[in-house]
């Protein structure tokens, strides 16, 4: 007989039959899978019913407490500072976390942005920085505390320490087709945010072609879970609802788009990145006490710059070094006159990561200078034979694969198309 | 990359979203499974997929196939002599498969019964064979078809071969709470029963406390698939819903439900008894092409009696042996007058388990002479002090559990209880 508390068949029959599983229950339910006592197979189903069936909003805090409890913790209780965090659930040339950090670091706010790299056709975060000659994402405790306390930004990698229940049990949601359950992908973000010990925390949930979640709807309803599961935690948390049928700027890639980043903190940079930056930090300097700080003057008068150039010489990197270049390029240009009416992030995301600025396995290299710099975005005019976005590689082979996946990636119409705004909406608790 | 034709989280993915999986992707499915390339956490994710979200009956008939196809088939085309099988959904007191078999070979059909054991509170068919000395479970397919030819009715154990996938998917749902699916209950009962390769088949689909499907809505619509799947299939099927509130005739065990079951054959026992074994022998000489066979008849002029004997010598049993007696025996008695209003069969199940007469593990033996004799039925008058049952095991220490489980188990009213149909309906094509 085992001296177990419960019964995983008992705990997933709850679930299945659509009842909320008591909190003693799913505690054991996340331990006892950590610990291997609960098989992958009774997770696996424990996991199907979660999709199908929900959780209430006591089960996802409970869930999350779970995950964090099978790891370790962290606190920034001591800095002498307020720390905001920012997470985005990922884009087709989301840079906003490289100026976002100095930027609003500039206002003596600390930003632990424990990040991690890409998988598919979304960039990540410390791919993008590995650009940069010298920088290194790997940082102590000891090093990312005394850098929160100098700098007050740190963009690095996140320890394995911090809730492994989750590593677990999202290798296993992606073999098994429950990927996509609400109250899993909220549990998952959450639980390794809430570990970090951030005190407020601004989330960016992206919806359309080139987000996660294809779906409005169910971008809003994820944001507004993570909301409540942030707030029922203790960490402040407000949620952007922001558009990601388009690529965000002209940059995919990783050089290009810290080029582009570097060019935002310089008070240029495109338009949408600009709008996005300032939101983000807007949102998380209130949430840090500071509801009025002028965040564009940060942009305009070097502050932000000279944060970031901070951030990067703390980690060994070379604000100043040349980025690297590709060794092929390849422009394809507009066959009529028109407007721009559309540039569908997912494929541009697809072709971008073809010609090897992201990684099908974990332990694949990124080719830094490879990616798509765009020279157009939707609404803009065109003329036959003008250049509308360049491919970038270092070996031209790569290049009709990528085309491939551009096939009816865009389109040029006669009229302009109706404006749709970047950020949504927001939501708070 | 693999070279395998589908991948699973697609295959999952569908069913999460509720579509139908086309044929040859289910097809692949359960054979990639059966092979282990499919894992465990897949299908268990799968499973309640499926559970949750339902099988259209095409579905149904290609997941029935797919298990058939993973192990042997059998055919008894050359007997000359039509084949007819029936199988019951479990129930306590349900030996009616012992008196039923040999009744309907004595019209000149085929039976060929293979059944499992026992696990849990109800009863296996072989189990209460094995009372009888000498009798043996175990047949080669030579003697199982010579037996068929001669006898008619042959009660022996189901080879391994029969669909090993559906043992597989067995053991995975029932520690994975996916036990409860309708479509995967069919399709588990069906892919044996089509494999045996029977011409047609009766099915007595059972509801109430004793019964696999407390719901009779429930039972209803497992009886409805399992016909649609059966008549799919090219097997003639019918079903009939029958009650398991109550426990079958008044012998709840293994050598006490062969006792009950030869009174039957001698034309005597328990009302209920005759009248479920009756309304079976007539659906299954029905869909023999005997629909106007005098059921009757046979169990009183002894020709029913005639195929038991040569059936039971068959296999080494002696029809004329004693049968096991209990060492101890304890009889409960009634506190006040009145009617029996409730035996509930669940109850009495778990005791007649738990005095020795069932298993708790596939492994473990059970006691032939143990259970419990009844001797009222709802319905029945009773006196303060008159004996309502008696347990029956070989250690009297068993006693205070059984009677655990007993407790609430019956109710003496002044009324006598509202009269419900055995045989609620009959489900064909």
């Amino acid at each position: 007989m085992s001296i177990e508390p419960f019964d995983a068949v008992d705990v997933i029959s709850i679930k299945r039959d659509g009842g909320a599983v008591p909190e003693d229950a799913l505690r054991w339910m996340v331990d006892a899978y950590t610990r291997g006592y609960v098989a992958d197979a009774q997770m696996a189903s424990f996991a199907m019913a979660i999709l199908l069936n929900g959780m209430q909003r006591d089960e996802i805090r409970v869930m999350t407490e779970a995950m964090i409890a099978s790891g370790e913790r962290m606190s920034f209780a001591g800095l002498g500072k307020k720390t905001v965090d920012k997470h985005s659930t990922g884009g087709v040339g989301d840079k906003i976390t490289l100026p976002l950090a100095p930027l609003v670091a500039s206002f003596g706010v600390a930003v632990p942005q424990l990040s991690g790299r890409g998988l598919g056709h979304t960039g990540g975060t410390l791919d993008k920085l590995e650009s940069i000659p010298g920088w290194r994402a790997a940082l102590t405790n000891d090093e990312l505390v005394a850098q929160l306390r100098g700098v007050g930004a740190v963009i690095c990698a996140a320890g394995s320490g911090l809730a492994p229940a989750d590593k677990k049990l999202y290798a296993l949601r992606d073999v098994t087709g429950t990927v996509e359950a609400i109250p899993l992908i909220a549990s998952s973000i959450m639980s390794k945010k809430i570990a970090e010990g951030t005190d407020s925390l601004v989330l960016d949930v992206k919806f359309g072609s080139g987000a996660f979640m294809k779906d409005v709807d169910r971008a809003r309803e994820l944001a507004r879970t993570m909301v409540a599961l942030g707030t029922d935690s203790g960490v402040a948390t407000t949620a952007l609802l922001t558009d990601m049928n388009t690529p965000l700027g002209l940059a995919i890639g990783n050089a290009n788009e810290v080029r582009e980043s570097v060019e935002v903190l310089a008070g240029g940079g495109p338009a949408d990145v600009v709008e996005l930056t300032v939101a983000l930090a807007r949102e998380m300097l209130a949430l840090a006490g500071q509801p009025d700080a002028d965040v564009e003057a940060a942009l305009r008068d070097g502050r932000a710059m000279d944060a970031w150039r901070e951030m990067i010489r703390a980690q060994d990197g070379d604000p100043d070094a040349a980025l690297p270049e590709p060794r092929e390029t390849h422009t394809v240009t507009a066959d009529a006159d028109g407007v721009v009416t559309r540039l569908e992030a997912l494929p541009f995301g697809v072709a971008a990561w073809r010609l090897g600025a992201g990684r099908a396995r974990a332990q694949d290299p990124v080719i830094h200078a490879a990616g798509i710099d765009l020279h157009v975005k939707p609404g803009d005019r065109v003329v036959a034979g003008q250049a509308l976005f360049t491919l970038l590689a270092d070996d031209e082979t790569r290049f009709a694969r990528a085309l491939d996946a551009l096939d009816d990636a865009w389109t040029i119409g006669a009229e302009a198309p109706p404006s749709s705004p970047l950020v949504l909406e927001r939501i708070t608790a």
